[in-house]
């Protein structure tokens, strides 16, 4: 059947060419071998769809934000298609094995007063209550102060305290993402590139150190961490051998983990793999050790973190390339780094996650943004790859057809995708990897990132779970950079 | 926009008022508060809409197996829709424990010489290749015969030996399902119907006795779970406590597993269930038995079975409910039974699955359909969930949007959901259960089944995976015998 129909359209935009008139009239001037490029409303589109016109609708806007002259100065690099190309490359090349357990004083060189944090630099004037809880605790764990109202003075005053960021001593840290001389931590290995990098060990949730909370409970498990978890941990890894922590990420994938904040099964994956070991090496508390991890469904959580960061630092430092190689967030500033301007952070401040309250909490006792972890979704996983974990939405909030659309979108601001990490429902389409700064300035899509929620009140600890952003202001300052670097 | 058309149709059917006539004249007699229903070619109902006549398509066909007379019978039965509201009630309220792991012979009271197997009753003679290897292999493992030669000559005589559906005895077994007295089985219990039910120990992939191998190698395997595995399973479980299978089958269904041919997350999380009583109640063979255990992604397939077992047969012996309570093959003959029914068999030729072959195997070394597992499909798993286990298109073929439209249509043959086995990725929707045999006849829509494949001659094992349908001979007899019984 045919019909015949009119339309008028208004195309609206800014800068090219776009304007009004019969849709009619269009398709007499255009003749039978055109296809008119539409932008804008899309009355204009529909109208000339119904004359059998070829029709490309072209979703263009003004960039979101970022100045336009950035935008088509990095755009126009000329560095910029093979920098990207070598970077995301490099990212899907990396590999990622645990190869040791050891105490953070003698992996990272760390000394009593010095505390690794997560999320760019960061002053104790300027910290968040989760961070100042973590830091108290940490504080009151290494036996620096008696009390927590001590610790607080000590950390204020900042006589022989040290605060950087574990990104910058080849670490990551979840939520305040404190660490200390005497907790221990995982070595990952980069076979390909030779990188090397660490993770605290998971505490599990509710009150624990890195939500902010330090009571008596807090330190009695970090102490026991310290004293039985760690060492199991070091001589049954010692036994294995190198676990293949990136070939555990991609079978996670398959089994409904994202690998942000859902790592069930990959924390079963991992218990498999060492298991066997931890048998044999293990003395009268090996039970208790694999009730811990296998009580943890985010135990992996701290494996997958170090694995990402491997995978981005083998991308650092390829001038002209876009690629954001970490986003990471201190409680107070949100801050990414990309690949093309070294080890500059470009920073805003931390948004407050939405989603999904545990008991009596509710938005008012959440924290902005807190924790390294978003260098899953630096990688392709959490929010990335939240197609591939539907059953997340009962944790963060949300439906499952937004886990679906947040995954597409994020094709729209990657630079490829992983085959490594392939998503059933989507056919087993690669996660989406690599973000460009570019890509995210023109379009105004942000990343989405699946977070945990700490209580902003220090000491509180967990209070719920959520989706976020990052502030647009970091990818607008990264652009910025970008352009300045240019030839 | 509106407008106008003219359109014929012709109705195809039989034994229903549907004809041929031009839409508009339709119309004109109908009136404006009239809705048509019609039936056959869909031109006539777009014939009827462009005139904006409200129109209710029926799809209907012609049975497409069973005779129409019986289909009459049964549909009009006035006891049906309460007796199908009570089984499947008995099936969703079922719970399934891990109580026990015993011998067979205690637990079930095996003698030498008896052998369950799986699927409807069998004699030697009429017996697969993967039935005979497996029976051999019991002669051998219970020391009936010294030599494969010599254990078929005395099963072909038949001489103190007996063979009975493992269904026949409340135990289900996966493939062959060759039950002897030595081999151990899991004991589970439904709490709420106090119902029993035995399932074998998983054996692991490839060469093993229930895909009809018998050599060394498997009878040594089967030797050590008896001497190890068992008693080790035995003294945690006992130490533990029931184990509640039917909420890590929930769980299971969120991490990509369908019940039956995937069943990962599932072993790992009974594993780490029973982990550490296995480490305090274990000797010097714990940390071999964690790693088989860890080591086959398919252990939990038997105590998936016996809890699918326990809740279908909480619906057995209901007068009027056309509800399967048992699908199951012998590889030869493809058997259900249904809860109107009692313990007969409707049986038709087991057909031989579609699917992908392991190493130089192809169509032509598969055995036709063989095992009890198909007993996780009469419970809702398996090929009906499908969709949640969109990873399975690698082990069984078939692709992701297959997996989606299989689950999708077994509501169509299904008397409810299940709201305790959500499916992520159709919004939590539960599993499609409780198989209506006469909604199977009246559309022609037959179970999809996911399974293994066994090589088709004797001592071969597993030469595959793949996609299988019951014979609709099966659904055809059950609905004639349900017709007989008609008050």
């Amino acid at each position: 059947m045919t019909g015949t129909g009119t339309g008028t359209g208004t195309g609206t935009g800014t800068g090219t060419g776009t304007g009004t008139g019969t849709a009619a009239t269009a398709v007499d001037l255009l003749g039978d071998d055109l296809t008119v490029l539409t932008v804008g409303a899309e009355l204009f589109a529909d109208s000339l769809r119904e004359q059998a016109c070829p029709v490309e609708p072209v979703d263009w806007r003004p960039p979101p934000f970022g100045q336009s002259a950035d935008i088509a100065a990095v755009a126009a690099d000329p560095r910029r298609p093979e920098a990207n190309r070598t970077a995301l490359e490099r990212v899907l090349a990396a590999g990622a094995e645990l190869i040791d357990v050891l105490p953070a004083a003698s992996a990272l060189g760390l000394r009593p007063g010095t505390f690794l944090h997560a999320g760019p630099p960061l002053t104790w004037d300027r910290a968040s209550g989760p961070m100042r809880g973590a830091l108290t605790g940490g504080m009151l764990l290494e036996g620096l102060a008696e009390t927590p109202e001590e610790a607080e003075r000590v950390l204020a005053a900042g006589t022989d305290i040290t605060l950087e960021p574990c990104h910058q001593h080849s670490a990551v840290g979840p939520m305040a993402g404190v660490l200390s001389p005497s907790m221990w931590v995982f070595q990952l290995h980069d076979p390909v590139h030779g990188g090397t990098a660490y993770c605290s060990l998971n505490e599990g949730l509710g009150k624990v150190l890195r939500y902010g909370a330090y009571s008596a409970e807090v330190l009695t498990r970090l102490r026991w961490m310290s004293d039985v978890l760690g060492p199991a941990l070091q001589a049954a890894v010692r036994a294995h051998g190198p676990v293949d922590i990136r070939a555990i990420v991609a079978q996670m994938l398959q089994m409904g983990d994202e690998g942000h904040n859902r790592n069930r099964a990959g924390t079963l994956m991992l218990l498999r793999e060492l298991l066997g070991d931890l048998i044999e090496t293990g003395g009268r508390h090996t039970a208790e050790v694999v009730r811990f991890v296998a009580g943890n469904d985010h135990f992996f959580l701290n494996l997958v973190m170090p694995a990402a960061k491997l995978a981005l630092d083998a991308a650092r430092d390829i001038p002209g390339a876009t690629m954001v190689v970490a986003m990471a967030r201190n409680g107070t500033d949100f801050g990414i780094q990309v690949a093309g301007t070294g080890d500059a952070w470009f920073t805003g401040p931390a948004q407050t996650p939405e989603g999904l309250f545990l008991g009596s909490y509710g938005p008012d006792d959440a924290n902005p943004d807190i924790g390294d972890s978003a260098i899953t979704e630096t990688w392709g996983l959490g929010g990335f790859s939240m197609a591939a974990a539907p059953a997340i939405v009962r944790f963060v909030g949300g439906d499952v057809p937004l886990a679906l659309a947040t995954t597409r979108s994020m094709y729209d601001i990657t630079l490829g995708e992983n085959p490594a990490f392939g998503i059933p429902i989507l056919e087993f389409r690669g996660a989406p990897t690599g973000i460009d700064v570019l890509a995210v300035a023109r379009t105004g899509v942000l990343p989405q990132i699946n977070t945990g929620m700490a209580g902003r009140v220090a000491g509180t600890g967990q209070v719920g779970a959520g989706l976020v952003k990052p502030p647009s202001e970091c990818f607008a300052a990264a652009v910025r950079a970008l352009a300045q670097r240019t030839p």
